[in-house]
């Protein structure tokens, strides 16, 4: 079984936003969204939807507290990330509570989100609270992401110019915000138009600025511009990462989209959970830049004001469950269920029945071992045709081994016509039947077709159906008075041949290689499909071919 | 763009798991992991971990109230549940605020989870509280989910008989509990012992009785057992699912987990978020027990006690970005971006800036077109052998139209040579040089390992790559005092060739082709690996090919 890497978890102390677009239920699902774990502290409920606030019911900042004392208690932190603090006693709270919990230096990467400023621009936290959130919280932070508004009431806060319109002024601004004593500032420029000339002048007077585009072309991408829309890139949208040393400038497309609800909870939820992943910063600040940003594009409607952002774009469906102890086949079995009436008609075909009884007429079996023989050389060269595709000395042995096993197969094909006094040059001269054809040419045709997945889809058909079949006919033989006839039954050998030891461990194998195919690279639902159309084919052909046996009789 | 289907979106209507493993948090993340879009009204806060419970927080009914109207107000649901609703006073404003908002006939479906007794056996809801819940919230419900204690104690409040000890009890405790007005129970067996024979029993000896199994070996299956361990399904789990006319068990081999913290949560939020999406009912419970079921088994440990479920064991990561419409090429640019330093090479490559220059030896540029005849046969076979691999006759046909290209620019090939004094006889008469034999042979080597898409990674990696090289000369050319000459320039044709528009439209159609293979079968980390290899090595080829030209001259 597959064991999945240990579960990261990522903590966020903020409100609870009703609609789920924003606060800590905008930051789970972007946590969610990354592979981490999110646990919640909540600090205030509020009753709100994509147009507006309806109210807000604060915590007690003693029940903030304890539920961060729940969580660190129990569950071993990587990130953290803090929201909407509601007031200063909250903010003390949180505080407290961390470093309660933390020795200074024990501390995980904490991403504080100083949300102080509605989108509408009022003032959501007061003054007394603003300063206990610079004075006590931001010297704990790794980084603080003020937008432009919130950048300039903070700096206001010590009397620093604040007044922030272009490019420029965010640097400095972001650098003075580095002096409030966090490790990192983003200040967010999503309220500051910038051009791609404004960029190149940025680029082109200052050497201390680096600048990392995400969704602008790039050198030598001349023909992706052939369908590219120029003027979306005309304005852009620009953040400010400021440590110290250190300026970079992320710099992408601006978009117009109502789907803007939760943004600063999101990218700092999708922040603390690269850090505790183990991104450096910047690279986790590129990585949720982009992650936020595609999640703005790809947002479908929800409500009729400001939606919420699609937080799971990264992510798609399997085709096929997971294995787990008590489903180690979940492929073959959703192969198998997906096409239950045929494979039982398969399985339990009237040639299998009688063949079981004893009874089945000599001349359908001599039918079918004789087009069985032709059957299988097609079946090798397929073996031969896998080896050709394949990319390893151990699944180029595998095939060729499969093909001298064939061989030794033949063997007793051959023996079993010449007990049935068929002799070698007959057996070799009998025209394939059309069904014989089908099969063979149609396992060659996927091969040709597709790759050594989609070919082992039809080799395993074969080999785990008559698998299926000898281990159906020797639970029947083991029932009371069952009517399968083991003595004197002169099909005796075959039966025990399929059911037998040898020929279930490559049943065993061929179960192995396919689940294990699956795992590696699972398909997408086109291409599951298509496997699916494979094994439903063989199916239909394998009982196509006891048709005709029976037909011959 | 891919059109994704509009959002789903479900309400929860329950209390705060600070742990994030059960409460709203577990339904968003199961909601969430059905694609769906989850909103919460929360009833009360818990401070809490794996361990226990250290907390409680109530919401004022009201503000519960407020936060389902505002969700209500603006976001069209499609599903309804309802988890701990902590006090009578609440259970009786979350009924006003349904009713205030549907018609009786317009509510959407309704899942309520009567959480009253908590997994240690205490009374969560005092007694008025439940016979609210049973007045006036059940007949709201398309379903009730009781578990046994739960079940128990709702009928002890009719004084009906309660003890559940077996399956029997339970099917006739589920048709009791259906007399309670919702429209169907689900009563969960996790706290009954039973046997696989117990289910042989109820099969014999009940025929109005379905049984709906999940993890367990139906017919047919024999070679599975090959692999799979016997003993763990000799104990299950049963679940009662009773509708009017109608009774269902739903079996499953019982597993040891430690990992089931929030179960029951995530259940109804997965039954709920089936029925927004348009299952029936018993397709919606049958696929959130698997759901649920298998989150259980993938859990990861988190935290010293009883941990949550594994919610997104469903979804797996794309590799390459969503399309936007700032970025219409993903693959490409993850193509592209990932091999910047050898695209780059290539692109600039010498030969190409001596052949902008017009100071190309005419000897590399001879040796280049011979060879590039030569290659040009490689490439297309090449597409016959992607027509041979293809399953439309579109396919087929754009394949075919190609060849036909390709014998048309040979035509051009053939002119340029004698124009250099090369007649058609020395031409095909020239030996193949090893890069040209590496580059054609290896485009025939991918065609024939893999599928058509992988195939068409390689083809196209030619078609791009002459694509960008004609565009970044014309780009060049179009700069102030550029280096390119154009006039009198003997490779001007060629150059106007490749940037020109009939190329371009060329490139345009491979561009839309990759992309939409990207769309329509997103390729697992795996497959996007060999995709990038082919692509990668098709670019030092391309490298090869022109260094051997330079080497000629």
């Amino acid at each position: 079984m597959s064991k999945s890497p240990p579960e990261i978890s990522v903590l966020t102390i903020a409100g609870s936003d009703s609609s789920g677009g924003a606060g800590i239920q905008a930051d789970l699902k972007a946590i969610a969204a990354h592979g981490c774990y999110g646990t919640s502290a909540i600090t205030a409920l509020t009753s709100q939807n994509t147009i507006g606030v309806q109210g807000v019911h604060p915590t007690p900042p003693e029940f903030v507290a304890k539920q961060i004392h729940s969580i660190l208690d129990d569950i071993e932190t990587r990130a953290i990330k803090t929201g909407m603090l509601f007031d200063a006693d909250t903010v003390r709270a949180v505080v407290d509570a961390l470093k309660e919990h933390y020795a200074w230096s024990t501390i995980p990467p904490l991403v504080c989100d100083p949300v102080c400023v509605s989108t509408s621009g009022h003032s959501l936290l007061d003054l007394q609270a603003i300063q206990v959130l610079i004075d006590d919280l931001f010297p704990l932070a790794t980084l603080i992401t003020p937008n432009r508004p919130e950048a300039e009431l903070l700096l206001s806060h010590r009397q620093l110019p604040g007044k922030i319109v272009n490019i420029e002024d965010m640097i400095g601004a972001a650098q003075n915000l580095l002096e409030f004593g966090s490790q990192a500032v983003l200040l967010k420029g999503g309220h500051v138009i910038a051009s791609i000339q404004d960029i190149h002048q940025i680029i082109r007077t200052r050497n201390d600025v680096e600048i990392i585009p995400h969704n602008l072309l790039a050198e030598n991408m001349e023909i992706l511009q052939v369908d590219e829309v120029e003027d979306v890139a005309a304005e852009c949208v620009v953040d400010v990462l400021c440590e110290t040393g250190n300026i970079a400038l992320l710099v992408r497309p601006r978009i117009d989209s109502m789907s803007t609800h939760g943004t600063g909870c999101t990218l700092s939820a999708a922040i603390a959970s690269q850090l505790a992943l183990g991104a450096e910063l910047k690279e986790a600040v590129t990585k949720a830049v982009a992650y936020t940003h595609l999640g703005i594009q790809t947002a479908q409607v929800i409500g009729h004001g400001h939606g919420p952002l699609n937080h799971f774009h990264s992510l798609m469906h399997y085709s096929i469950p997971r294995q787990t102890r008590t489903n180690r086949h979940p492929f073959t079995r959703l192969l198998i269920q997906g096409n239950a009436r045929e494979w039982k008609q398969y399985v339990e075909h009237d040639f299998v029945k009688l063949l079981g009884k004893g009874t089945l007429p000599q001349k359908a079996f001599v039918h079918f071992i004789v087009q069985d023989y032709h059957y299988l050389k097609y079946y090798a060269r397929a073996y031969g045709l896998l080896a050709a595709k394949s990319t390893t000395f151990e699944a180029i042995g595998s095939a060729t081994q499969t093909i001298i096993n064939i061989i030794h197969e033949i063997g007793t094909h051959k023996s079993f016509c010449n007990s049935f006094g068929i002799t070698n040059d007959v057996l070799e001269g009998t025209p394939e039947a059309p069904a014989t054809t089908a099969y063979g040419a149609y396992v060659l045709d996927v091969g040709l077709q597709g790759d050594s997945t989609k070919l082992l889809m039809a080799l395993l058909a074969c080999l785990l159906g008559y698998g299926e079949v000898g281990l159906w006919l020797k639970k029947q033989s083991s029932l009371p008075n069952s009517w399968v006839i083991l003595e004197n039954n002169p099909y005796r050998q075959w039966m025990d041949d399929y059911a037998g030891e040898n020929y279930q461990l490559a049943v065993k194998t061929g179960l192995e290689l396919i689940e294990g195919r699956a795992i590696a690279d699972p398909p997408s639902p086109l291409r599951f499909k298509e496997w699916k159309q494979v094994w439903d084919r063989c199916t239909i052909l394998e009982i196509g071919f006891w048709d005709a046996a029976m037909a011959a009789a």
